[in-house]
């Protein structure tokens, strides 16, 4: 319901996709006066129903409010919806998933037309859009200005993360967590690819590989500590040598199960070239695997 | 402190390394009468100083008492350590790693010299022995009845979970949580390396990062339900669509930040391939990339 004691800080939204739409109805329902704009016009009218003013155009959405949110395709899409905006004295803040070196580029642009500029990076889906419980939240980077301006308002679609000024940063924490995330589901497609062609129901086996992941999550705390540390321990090599020579026991079970390696090989050769640098007198570890991968 | 009102179950343990010792620990705290053999000799003398018994052969100490525990380096040392000792009548008990078929093939080993057989996998490290609240355990799979008769026997270092008569799938439920572990680890080394050159406290990091990974891991339970029903939805086609669309953005970020892309490149491309044939007419989904896998 709106709570019409209170000002709500209009908001305009353009792209009404998916997520674009979540975000509008999280504004609506917080009673924000919301001006939305879409390429595909059609995509506003249910949201028009629902209280939100429909702009002709991406210009005269923009120029309805001072906060500007953009949720687009990619970072092309934004620079050509807002070809034409005047952006003097505006905030915008930009939710569209791009690049570190895009968002950067985005701000600079943005503030050569005289805005402020947030850049966002949704760590949420869809569903998790209004709904505080399902902990879906949204790195900000850039303008600290604006950030603390307009936080409470950011809030309502999804909690808040602010990373630093560097407008990249955003982009560059939402692309790094993603990383880790796919890399996680690798392994997880290699390991019900394991137990594929047995008599093992994949339903019974999920919660034993889910705990043992979330179990082993925690290990990013230490690869953290020795990273700031700058050194692994004599210890670390001995677990590196452990676990080399732990790979065919992995490589042969994925043969024998007719499962293709493909995965993680590259992982296991970069534990060996790890190793191998280790001990000509390196002093590369599990943690310093992270250092292999720099050119 | 020994209880010596009940009796306990004598145990013979071959392998005193890191983790055979600390079972060592384990079983000799909980007042179990301990026999153990090691290679090098020198490995049991402070256990003996606690009460075990070493045997000067392998043979002297299976014989010693009915419930043999191995764990030994790998599969190899297994037949060469127990090569020569009489099994008849015995229960091995072989937590040494291996693969599912090495498991196999050595359940039949001792089946032919008259003992029965359950096969171990270890999910912990030497510090988590002895410890519940540490979480860890031990995959079991082979005799049933072994299993239930000595299940409180083996459950006095680490928790147990039975999953099946086949012998080989201890090492297979254990490789394949390792396999999904590892391709874990391969995505937070990507993660690291992406933040790495830039001001950022890995420190700071690593806490989002793990949180992050820990949300994410549930998603294994969808997987799961789709393996099992056998096919993915449209949804799930228009989501790997969404996903395939974002490769750019990872790469082109890995290479803004110098960062070499070797680990998650693979399944990019096993992304990029299941969403080709599933346009192409076939039915892959973000699940059906297990299927892919197989050859
Ligand atoms: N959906 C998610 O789960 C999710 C999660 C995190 C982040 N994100 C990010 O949020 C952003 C939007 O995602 P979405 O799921 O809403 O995507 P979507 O459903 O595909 O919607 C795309 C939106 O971009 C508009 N668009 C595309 N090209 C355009 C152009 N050249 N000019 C103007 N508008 C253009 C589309 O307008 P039309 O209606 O006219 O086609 C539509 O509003 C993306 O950057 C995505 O990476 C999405
Ligand atoms: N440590 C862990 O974190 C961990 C976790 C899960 C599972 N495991 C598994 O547990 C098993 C033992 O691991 P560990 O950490 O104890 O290894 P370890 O410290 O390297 O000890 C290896 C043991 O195997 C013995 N051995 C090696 N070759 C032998 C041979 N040919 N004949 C007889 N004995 C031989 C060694 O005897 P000597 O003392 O004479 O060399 C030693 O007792 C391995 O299969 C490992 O994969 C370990």
């Amino acid at each position: 319901m709106t709570d019409t004691t209170v000002e709500k800080t209009p908001v305009t939204l353009l792209g009404l996709g998916a997520m674009g739409a979540a975000l509008a109805r999280a504004w609506l329902a917080a009673g924000h006066p919301l001006t939305v704009w879409n390429r595909t016009p059609a995509r506003a009218t249910a949201l028009t129903a629902d209280g939100a003013r429909a702009a002709r155009t991406a210009a005269e959405a923009v120029a309805a409010n001072p906060l500007i949110v953009v949720c687009l395709l990619d970072d092309a899409s934004v620079g050509e919806a807002l070809d034409g905006a005047d952006l003097a004295g505006k905030d915008l803040v930009d939710l569209t998933t791009g690049t570190p070196a895009q968002a950067r580029a985005r701000a600079e642009w943005a503030h050569e037309r005289g805005a402020r500029y947030l850049d966002g990076g949704i760590m949420a889906i869809p569903p998790m859009i209004g709904v505080p419980e399902a902990g879906g939240y949204v790195f900000y980077s850039g303008s600290r200005d604006l950030f603390a301006q307009h936080q409470q308002t950011l809030a309502v679609p999804a909690g808040t993360t602010y990373v630093g000024e560097n407008a990249g940063f955003a982009a560059l924490y939402d692309v790094a967590l993603l990383s880790a995330m796919y890399g996680m589901f690798a392994g997880v497609t290699h390991a019900f690819a394991l137990i594929r062609e047995e008599d093992i129901d994949p339903v019974s086996f999920a919660p034993l590989l889910a705990d043992w992941l979330v179990a082993m999550a925690p290990a990013v705390h230490q690869t953290a500590e020795h990273l700031r540390a700058g050194g692994p321990t004599e210890e670390d090599v001995s677990s590196l040598a452990m676990q080399v020579a732990g790979i065919p026991t992995f490589l042969g079970t994925a043969e024998q199960q007719g499962v293709s390696p493909e995965l993680l090989s590259p992982y296991f050769a970069l534990m060996r070239r790890g190793l191998t640098e280790s001990e000509s007198g390196g002093k590369e570890s599990p943690t310093d695997l992270v250092d292999l991968l720099l050119h």
